[in-house]
């Protein structure tokens, strides 16, 4: 049986444009992780996207769900999901609450999506709080970071499952056979840190052989491949990931402004790489681990090669079957 | 009356090299801000300062405060400033309680520093807990952030005062004339973010004329000017202090390794410009904000014009009578 892997088409700053042309590209003979275009359920208007498909020139056959309303980038959540029950996030989350997906993305309003699948999915059994899990290959090697952002506040039994479900989705999706979990703090001792930090440590230092965990990592070291997992309350998270996301940009526009004033004819492509590197949307978004279903949230400003990314982790999420194995390994923890 | 900075010889990666040399371009003729060598006064083992005094070719006169003791990057604090009374950083400490000199720069164990600075001086007059407060230019403007380390843990009140000393540094110290202070958040609206900055954000806003509150700023939007003041608890700091020195070391790792890898002549100098402006150690250090004295705490790898910028700081604080205007600032925020 073919698992479906539901597209909320109308969301994102570039849609429905960026998000058809992604799902093409996840499509394309040539890409070595290809899917089938029955696999991508595309949802939105139905009609602008038989429009655009015929626009763009593709022939395949995308089943296509129709979802009469869309909530902007900039709504308020709790408002737009009560007054547009019929959006394309409520539409992809209610395709996997049927079983007509078993995971969706979304390059839309960011808390629409979290909330919705979170109302609309549920938790995992076991699961607490769901986490966003973001993943950066900034070393060449992927870490992957959580919660950035779906709690404002955790306990640290939280911290605990989100170093479960981290671990997990490193060795399922990424291939790491024991991830090296550590604990964002501000120093490495034990001792250091929030409440929160300290109660957390020996927490996640008893769960022994079920998890790798390396101690607390810092700010400065996790660039320096200590961890492949790092945990983090989602307050600290978010911070961290629009740091990042900020200080990059700021970078790469001092870099060059640096080697333009030094009139060294710099190279686009190289400062493209790095910016490849360093930003997020490159590797196919956030993934809301926990809850009922696999939900994968891409960058609003996605594009179409971000969209295709965020497809194959979706997909790839769905098909090694990571959500029972997260249930498995909090069973195992609380054992 | 000469108003000394006593300077901690033997703290940090390069001392007494480094903190030597510093105190030398700090007194240099050609420095526009140039302070008498009388202003400095060299703390640490006397006989060795003498002797690499003599070494480095100086033939001005320091005053010079022996200390026969010197706590090490790695001790831990509280053990080492019992261990050892007569260490530099406590020397340079007493210096200040007693009257002797204004100021203090260390670039020694910054928890060391910190603990002996809030024991031995106690807080400004109304203050609750004295902040870390570092200064970036990044985009050509300063913009202090703070705490970025002294706290693990905070209360709005604490916030209140930090946005309060903030401000008061950077109008006194750094010409900004209302400077805008900003709370570091995870969304705009006054509702974002942890009850601590929920409950710290009216306050804020309340202060009204007395504090130029801008709102919740966030960490994608620091680097275009939005805050001459951001705000934050001491662990939230200390981990994007420690984020940004960790991400652009990493970068400009990443950038040459992209420019050779395209063959482009890098320019040893514009990289170096860069590095420039976004290592906070060429801004001289940090400041321990609220604490009866002016306490300057560098970089544990200071080289010697790090060391001279801190003097700088140091010396400027001490003259611009920071500490009364905090003092007057907090008890106009209370009455």
């Amino acid at each position: 049986m073919v698992v479906r892997i539901a597209l909320d088409v109308m969301g994102g700053d570039n849609a429905p444009e960026a998000t058809l042309r992604g799902a093409l590209l996840a499509c394309a003979p040539d890409n070595p992780r290809a899917l089938a275009p029955e696999r991508i359920l595309l949802v939105g208007e139905s009609d602008a996207i038989r429009h655009k498909l015929t626009e763009l020139g593709s022939t395949l056959e995308f089943p296509i769900q129709h979802a009469s309303q869309v909530i902007g980038m900039a709504e308020s959540p709790a408002l737009a999901l009560r007054a547009k029950p019929d959006s394309s996030i409520a539409v992809c989350v209610g395709a996997v609450k049927k079983g007509a997906a078993g995971g969706l993305v979304s390059m839309g309003n960011t808390g629409a999506v979290v909330g919705a699948a979170t109302i609309g999915l549920g938790t995992l059994e076991g699961v607490r709080r769901p986490a966003i899990a973001v993943t950066l290959s900034l070393t060449g090697q992927p870490v992957t970071f959580l919660d950035m952002g779906a709690n404002r506040e955790a306990k640290p039994q939280d911290l605990l499952q989100f170093a479960s479900m981290g671990a997990v989705y490193m060795r399922d999706c990424l291939g790491v056979a024991e991830p090296r979990v550590g604990l964002l703090n501000i120093g490495s001792e034990p001792s250091k840190g929030t409440e929160l930090l300290k109660e957390a440590y020996p927490l996640l230092a008893a769960a022994g052989a079920r998890l790798n965990f390396v101690g607390n990592v810092e700010g400065n070291t996790i660039f320096g491949s200590v961890a492949d997992v790092v945990v983090t309350d989602g307050f600290t998270g978010n911070v961290v990931l629009k740091l990042l996301e900020g200080f990059s940009g700021f970078m790469l526009q001092l870099v060059m402004a640096e080697l333009k004033a030094h009139q060294v004819a710099w190279s686009k492509e190289a400062l493209s790489n790095v910016k490849r590197r360093v930003d997020y949307a490159e590797y196919g978004g956030a993934l809301l681990l926990g809850v009922n279903g696999v939900v994968v949230k891409g960058h609003g400003r996605s594009d179409a090669v971000a969209v295709a990314n965020a497809l194959a982790v979706a997909a790839r999420t769905v098909d090694s079957n990571v959500n029972q194995h997260i249930i498995e390994g909090l069973r195992a923890q609380s054992a």
